[in-house]
Formats: C-alpha cells, structure tokens, sequence
C-alpha cells in the first residue's frame, strides 16, 4: 500500500505564491503567523499525518468500531492518535487565545485538515465534528457555556457532535419531532432519537458534548421552531468536571460502505438534560455559521482523497510494467514499460492531478475568505468577501466531493483488477469518499442553495461580484500572450456563466422546476470554471517564477502542463454541461410519475 | 433492501418487437424457440433471479467465502442455489443437444445471465465461468476432451475456470511464466502460479476444470509461446468419474472491495497434470472465441448493475418524503412530497433508466449478431454480422460497465445518507459493479482495441459496415416527422464519428500516441452514439405501437419520454468527448516523466 505523503510543496505554493497568505495574514493582525512559522507547522503536521494516522487507516477499515451496550470501541491505534493530537496542540490551533487557541488564522487549518483527512479520513472526523460544535459555541454560546464546555473542547479533552437527522428527515429538518420540555431550573428534558450522529459515541474523550435539534413544547412547525441544545453525555459537577451520566445512549452504530474507523451513532435522548443555545425557534440560524465551515470541510475531504488517490497511483504507474510504449521502448532493461508511458493512464494521472491542484487553490481561497468574514476590519470588504463565500460554498462542497469520486475511481483504475484488492488501498479510498457526496447536504442540495437561494435569491448580485473578480484577473493578465487562449477561454466562459444563469432566471419565473432541472450541472459548470480561474492564476504565477530563474524548474513546468491538460480536457466538460442546462426541465418532468415503473 | 424483479416486460420489448428474435430465430433453425416458450423461459428464470437469488445476495457479501488449507467454503446458500440451478437445466440451455445441451440461441441466455447477475452478482460468477469454459472446450477441445469434460460441465456437475492472469501481467499475457513439462504419456506437468481466478476452488461441483494458460519449454518469447491446458481438480478415473486429487491447490482468496460472494482465488500448480487443447502456442487463439462472449458477458453484468440499481433508487423516489415539490405540493396528506417530484432526482432516476434500456437493447443486438456468426448459413450475412460483431463487442464491455458506475453511483445518492448504509443494498451494488471495467481487459484496454485493432486495423472498414446499417435506418425512418430532431441528430453524429476517426488517423501516422490518447474518449463516443440509435428505433417502435392502439398505453409512452431524455442529456454529453478528442495527445505526453511527483 502506497504511503500517504503530505503535499506540502503544492500547499505552501498555494497558500504563498498564489494566495498571498503573508500579506493577508499581515493585514487581519496575524503578525505571528509568518513564512517560517507555517512551514514549521507544515513539517509538524506533515509527520503527524504521515507517521501516526497513515499507518492506522486500513486497521480503521478492517476493524471498524465496536459497540457493546451503548460502549464504542474505535479501532485500534485511534484513542492513540487523539492523544497524540491533544498534546501537539492541533485542536486549539485557529480558535482565539480568549478561549485558550493559539490565535492563528482559519485558513491555516485547512491545510492540516486535508492532510490528516487524506491520510485517514475516519479518524480524521473525530476531531472534525468537534470543530463544528465549537464553531457553534462560539458563534451562539453564552459567556458562561462557553466558559464550561468551550474551553475543554477546543483543549481537546473532550469532544463534539452535530445532532441534526432524524431517520424520517435528512435535509428537509422542518419536520424533526426530538422534543425539549422545559424543567424549573432553567434546563430542559430532551427526548427523541438521531441518527447519522458521527463521533456520537466513542472512546477517545472525557466528555462528548451533543448539539441537538429538537422542538420546544409550544413550538411553530417547520424551521421556524427547531430550537438547539447542549446534552452533554456527562452532566458538569460544580467543578465543571464530568459527573453523573446523562440520559443519552448511543443505541447502535451503522454499516457502512466506508468510514468504517468513524462511529455513525444512532443516539437516543430519553430525557436527557440539555441546556438552550441562543435562542428559542432559531437553532437553525445557530447552525449557519458551523455548516459554511463544515461544507467546505467536506469539500476538503473530497480533495484530500484526489491528492491520496493521485499518489497512489502515480507509484504503481511508476513501478508497473505492462506493454511498450507504441512511440518505442521506453525501459529496454525490462520486459515491458512502466504503465505511466501510455497515454490513457497519463489522462488519468492529470485529471487526478488537475483536479487535486485546482481544488487545492480553491479550497484554500475559500478559507481565506472566511479569515476575511470573521476577522477582517473593512467593511466593504468583508461585504464582498462574504459574497463570494456565500456563492463558493455549496460549489466548494459539491464540486470537490463530485470529482473525488471520478480521482479515487481512477486510483483503482490505474491498478487494474489490483485496484479491487484491499490491500493496496484504492478501494478503501474509495469508498471512504463515497460518503462525501451525500453528508452535509447532498450534491442536489447544494445546487439548489447555489442556483436558487445564493444566485437567484440575490438576483445574481452574488454571482456578479465573483465573476467580476475573474474578468478583473483576466484584463489584468492580458498582457501575457502565452496564456491568451487560456485567458481567452476563461473570460468567454464567465460571459456564458452569466448568459446561462440569466435563461434559466426567465425559464423560472415561469415554472419553477427549471431550477432543480438545471442545478447539478449548472453548479459542476461554475466549478469548472471557476477551477480554470485558478489554474489561469496558477500558470501566471508559475510562469514568472520559471521567467525569474528558478531552482524549482521541474515543479513550475510541472504546473504550466499541468493546466494545458486542465484547459483541453477538463474545462471542455463545460460543452455538454451547457447542452443539458438548455434543454430545461420538460425532459424530466413530463414523464407523469405513474409512468416509473419497474419490469 | 429493494428487491429484485426480472425486468422480463422490457426484454421481450426488446428481443421480440425491437429485434424481431422470432424471425431471426426461425431464420437459424431454432423453430422451438417460438414467442410462448420464451416467455416460459422468462417466467421461470424471473422466478429463480428473485426467489433464490436474490435473498442470498445481502448474505454473499456479509459473509464472504471462507478458506482453510486450500478448501473453500462458498457463503451460506450459494451452494443449494447452484443445485435448483443445475436442477432447472439452466447450464445447458444455450448449448447444441449434441452435446447434451437444449439447443436454445445464445441470444436467449443473454437475459438469464442480465436476472442472474442483477439478483446476485457474485453468485452469478460460478456458472459465468463455467460457459467461458464450456465454449472454449466447444470450439477448440478434441471430440474425446468434449466427451470427458464438456458434458459433465454443460450438465452443471462440474464447473469450469479461465486461468490467465499472474501477478506481473494482466493484461500483457505476453509476459506470463506458467512452464508447461510434456510427460511421456502425452499429458504435461504444469507449474506455476495464477491469479485473481474467479470461482478457482469452490464446494458447489464434483469437479473444477481449470483451463489454463501456459509456456511449453521451447516456446518462443511473448503472445506466440503460450498454450492452453485442461487441468482437472480431480484427474479423471477410468470412467471418467473424478478420482485422485491433481496438484492444483488454491493458495489464498482474495480480500476485496465488493463480490465477497464470489472466489477470488490464487491457484498454485505444482507439476499438475495438464493436458493441451488446441495447438501449442495458439493457446490465445482459443481464447478469443472464449473472449468475445465473455466481454459482452462482463458488459450485461454492467447493464444487470444499472437495472438493479434503477430499481432500488426508484422504490426509495416513491417513498421517501423529503420538502415540497417548487411547483406546488403534490402529496397534500404528507408532511412533505415524495422525493421523485423533485427534478434532479428524476434526472438521476432517468439517467439510470435511459441506460438499463438503451444498453439492453445494445447487448442484446449483440447476441443476436453471436448467434449469427455462429449458426447462421448465409456467409455474406455471418460476415457482416462478425465485423458488427468484432467493432461492438469493446464499446458493449466498456460503454456498459462505465455507464454502470455512473448509475449505481446515482443509485446510492437518490438515497442521500441512507445509501451509505449497507442494509439498502445500494452501495453493495456499487461495489460488486466496480469491478466490471477492470476485469475482463480494462476500459482502456477495450479502447485501444477498438480504435488501433479494430478500426485502424481494419482501415475503418468495420466502422464503415456498423455506421451504414445506422444511416440506412435513419434514411429509412425519414418520414416519421415527430422524431426529425432526433434522427438528425443520430444521422449527424454518425457523419461526425466518421470524421473523427479521419482525424485520429491521420494524426496518428505521424505519432500513435494520438490513438491511445483519444481511445477512451472515442469508445464512450461511440457507446453514446450507438445507445442513441438504439433509442432512436425504441421511440419509432413505441410510436407505432402507441399508433395502432395498444393496452399498454403506459408503457410505450414511458419509451417515447426516456428516449426524449436521453436524446436532451444523455447524447450531448459527446460534446465534450469531441472537444477532449480533438485536444490529442501532447497535453499527455509532453511532461516529462520525471515531472510527476508527489509533494
């Protein structure tokens, strides 16, 4: 099995010569987080990744998570690394000193969350989840919540869960039923049953505490009254120290296709304490600010299983030989070629490849806007940052976990009938990711927010800033006449961009299906597009480095044929997408539902 | 978990009012095989697919096979399925009575082996390699190999396997190393190591028929120095019966991503008695004829997968209630609408109908072409027929087992996190499918077949043969003006398939990288291209049906509304194929080896 390497190269390219993360650090008052110090953490998290959650990932999948009477046993070497985790301070990394973090900037994690999630994803959403309670916490928790749960979380001691499905509702949360009956002291008796609930039981921490969706006795139906609480496994003594259990048991753990390291817990609340976090009916707006972060998590993770799959099957296209080259020999010492001599397995190295890079940047820019939304002082420029957060999420989240499952196919793909066999770890990967697709809203919901409430819910002003940016960018680069077909087509697909969108908003207004008809592949087009924005910037940026005179010769060309494969073969994607968006809605739903039928 | 139905209606669409299987069988002589009888078939098979194989699909994959020093144990109830199996005759169906066969078409095992394969795939391996077997015994075995071991294997007592690959060559069996010693007696000693032998050891038969292929000592070096062994689990006593234990022995089975069902067995012989079919160093001349029907095989399992994952997502579209349809609520008794009145998964359920029909009619037409280069008279026709045949044979493997990833994908997301989950049965599927573009030659293997082998091989004569009988049909249906568009655009494409294989050629004189470059792209081309024919007659069939009056109103009209969806988002998917063909090959080649690295 190929060993997990963290992509620190590509990331610092990213992050520094792309982004520009010095200057951006400099200006939100990051004065700490220079050069030095961030390929310091690199390194460490590097080894982290590599050393300690690489080597228990396929023990993750073979042994899976135990449960017995309610006790989740995670597999063997995870409690390991949790604590390994705690003591190198990961956890507390880009949360606020006030609240005990070592005060350094979102983007920064993002980095780290790819690569411990490409080295084990299961393992990897322990410490994920619980980002996304304290993100909440954060966001909504009163001084003295904050103060009791907050703190040992963001230490790392104790850890958290998002508790939103129910089996009956997925996406669709107006219809939970878990129900919070108010107590005399100002706490509440929660009582339901979730499920889905990951890291919602386990045996790494002192504590888990649950976020739960649940309805007051009195409230609305639908979102309007969904109000949110904390039920901590262990009610707090005086101390603030675990005490007595509370009312909440983990009832069973799923199987599932992958992830099998994660615990996904059934948790059943038989009137366990919870405490209100913000306000009564508004726990879905409480959820807001985690889910942004958590969906471009997710969108991470789908990334990070592209760059695992590319390493992959680079080293088997390397060391396999099959065939000769059809130009000549190419390893007249052996019996045939190394496979990555043909060009169909090149094709699937570079889309790999392009798409780990490309995401890559993207990704990162996206954490770089949320730097600027949470930290930044102007506020026009918070404005705009917020906008073209807003736009890039549900792309971010569904266009990275889309392509992983083409990248982590062709991981196994490369292999051959190898590519089947667990013990080179393809598989795995794929089906880990598989997941990705589907939790934290599925592909459909994300083209529906990106399409219906970000784009035509702001009358395309969302849609405008962006799209602004990159014809700004490319005006800006024209002068580069190397890269004129490149910029040329860029530019030309931002007017089509905003020509697509403007047809569907007409097709709309008179039938409303026309959204949902156009979505999925309206958003995987934004995505390729936008993906080319980024290699366009990545190929300038490589381009003046090589003009400069570089040691890194091989790493900038690597960049520069990197996105001509991008250009000629993945933004052509867009030509067939265009071709169905166009063809609307009446191919979908003519059909009268009485009319599926199976036989 | 969504049963499995045999979709017995849509086959006989197929087989008798699209293909006209009467006709083409009294043509052939096999009179028995009248419309009623067929449909007993059907019924029969139907009932065997969903009462016995079926339920012991989920069991397969939970419980694996099981081995212990050589002896493998098949998961619960494989073994008495393989008994009501044979009990029922299956195994002979397709042979010649001469052989103890029933003297049935090939073309009509064709759906038994889709039923078979879509209720339970890893179960449907073992007779799967058996008829590779029992045809390559047929068309290169002695008349006395027939008597001792074609009999016992068209009866089902015995079972057979394809013994190919070894650890370093798959695809490239040019590389392999199994030596063959000539005994005294005229049999050989056999030694060596195979790998990945689907149903290699197994409790389900008396007898295990390995054919194997292997070198004779003065062999010459690559594909002319290998030849085909009988080896025998069991050498055969006097009688013929099986008696003592040959040195064959299965050294492991393989852990993998999903037909858990199914052996995967390496096969170690140790000086195991063998004995020659066929000429020596022609062994892969016998395999051809073996290959041929087992690529269409492997591309049913593909289209088997679709249908089945289809039918699943299906069920769960009517059943799961998830927000309100935009146009309007259409479930007022329901807290939400069933999820199939949203438009993007209707797509999906579409693009997975689109495919199981559209493929169907494409595998099935590929029977009926085996059938006539097997038993047909008229040399002219069989000539005909086997160009069709040789062109389609890469596009039905690769064009349905790709399709079947995409739709078994769709499968899983129509379920949103529950398809994640492995008591739905969906993403079991989506496993046990995943293995269909790697084994049998991989995608790219078959593409490079097609485009180098067989159209540039043939200087584009069988594309020339193929692309007439299409542009016949369309000049032929020119009056049915309600279907103009979709004619125009078959009769088009054809012109541009053409064109495109001009193109690849004349770029490929100067360079035949250009071929491997394009292959893949042109295969799933010419796979759109082709369904989308098939569509194209489905429709003008419906239509006619529709016209003249029909009980099944329904059913011809969910024809005329799938076709319509194919032909607005299925086919125009070859607009970015075209786009990324026309691209060549220098964004592939041109990077240096040394440039792809990790980091």
């Amino acid at each position: 099995m190929q060993n997990y390497k963290a992509p620190q190269r590509d990331t610092l390219f990213i992050t520094h010569e792309l982004l520009d993360m010095q200057s951006h650090y400099k200006k939100l008052g990051f004065e700490d987080a220079s050069e030095d110090l961030i390929r310091a953490i690199y390194a460490e998290a590097g080894k982290f990744a590599e050393n300690v959650l690489a080597p228990i990932n396929a023990i993750g999948d073979q042994q899976g998570c135990k449960i017995d009477d309610g006790v989740v046993t995670t597999p063997d070497g995870f409690k390991e690394a949790y604590a390994t985790y705690v003591e190198g301070g990961w956890p507390s990394m880009a949360h606020p000193e006030e609240f005990g973090g070592q005060g350094l900037p979102y983007s920064l994690a993002t980095s780290m969350a790819e690569w411990f999630s490409g080295a084990n994803h299961s393992w990897a959403m322990y410490p994920g989840l619980s980002q996304g309670c304290m993100e909440t916490l954060k966001g909504h928790g009163t001084k003295e919540q904050q103060d009791l749960y907050l703190l040992k979380l963001i230490e790392g001691s104790w850890t958290g869960t998002m508790c939103l499905t129910e089996s009956h509702c997925g996406s669709d949360l107006g219809m939970l039923k878990c129900k919070a009956q108010p107590n005399d002291d100002g706490t509440y008796s929660l009582t339901g049953t979730k499920i889905f609930i990951s890291a919602g039981e386990h045996d790494m921490s002192d504590n888990i505490i649950h976020l739960v969706l649940a309805r007051l006795p009195d409230a609305p139906a639908g979102t309007r009254g969904i109000s949110l609480f904390i039920v901590p496994k262990f009610n707090l003594d005086e101390k603030g120290e675990p005490g007595e259990r509370n009312a909440v048991k983990c009832g069973s753990i799923e199987h599932k296709m992958g992830i099998k390291g994660s615990a996904t817990c059934v948790i059943n609340f038989d009137g366990a304490t919870a405490h209100l976090i913000g306000q009564a009916n508004r726990g879905l707006n409480c959820m807001f600010t985690f889910m942004n972060i958590a969906r471009i998590g997710t969108g991470v993770e789908g990334l990070s299983a592209i760059e695992a799959a590319f390493q992959g099957a680079l080293a088997y296209a390397q060391d396999r030989t099959q065939f000769r080259s059809m130009t000549g020999v190419k390893n007249p010492e052996g019996p045939a070629d190394q496979i990555i001599v043909h060009p169909d397995v090149r094709r699937m190295l570079l889309t790999q490849k392009s798409l780990a890079e490309g995401n890559r940047a993207l990704a990162n820019y996206c954490m770089k806007l949320v730097d600027i939304t949470t930290y930044g002082k102007d506020e026009a420029e918070n404005k705009i940052a917020d906008s073209k957060l807003a736009l890039l999420t549900p792309i971010v989240k569904a266009f990275l976990t889309e392509t992983a499952q083409e990248a982590t196919s062709y991981g196994m793909q490369v292999y051959g009938g190898h590519g089947y066999i667990a013990e080179w770890g393809m598989e795995q990967l794929a089906r880990d990711t598989r997941i990705c697709t589907m939790y934290e809203g599925t592909t459909g919901i994300q083209a529906i927010d990106l399409l219906a409430r970000k784009i035509m819910g702001s009358k395309g002003e969302l849609l405008n800033v962006f799209t602004k940016e990159i014809k700004d960018y490319c005006a800006q680069v024209r002068g580069e006449s190397q890269f004129t077909t490149w910029i040329n087509s860029v530019d030309s697909h931002v007017d089509e961009w905003l020509q697509i969108t403007q047809d569907i908003g007409k097709a709309a207004a008179n039938n409303p299906d026309e959204l949902g008809a156009a979505s999925v592949d309206y958003l995987m087009y934004a995505g390729y597009v936008t993906v080319g924005y980024f290699w366009l910037q990545m190929a300038v940026v490589a381009q003046k480095k090589l003009d400069e005179g570089t040691t890194e010769k091989d790493f900038y060309e690597a960049k520069i044929h990197t996105a001509k494969f991008y250009f000629d073969r993945m933004l052509s994607r867009t030509r067939s997408l265009v071709s169905s968006i166009h063809s609307g809605s009446d191919n979908l739903m003519q059909m009268k539902p009485e009319l599926f039928k199976v036989g």
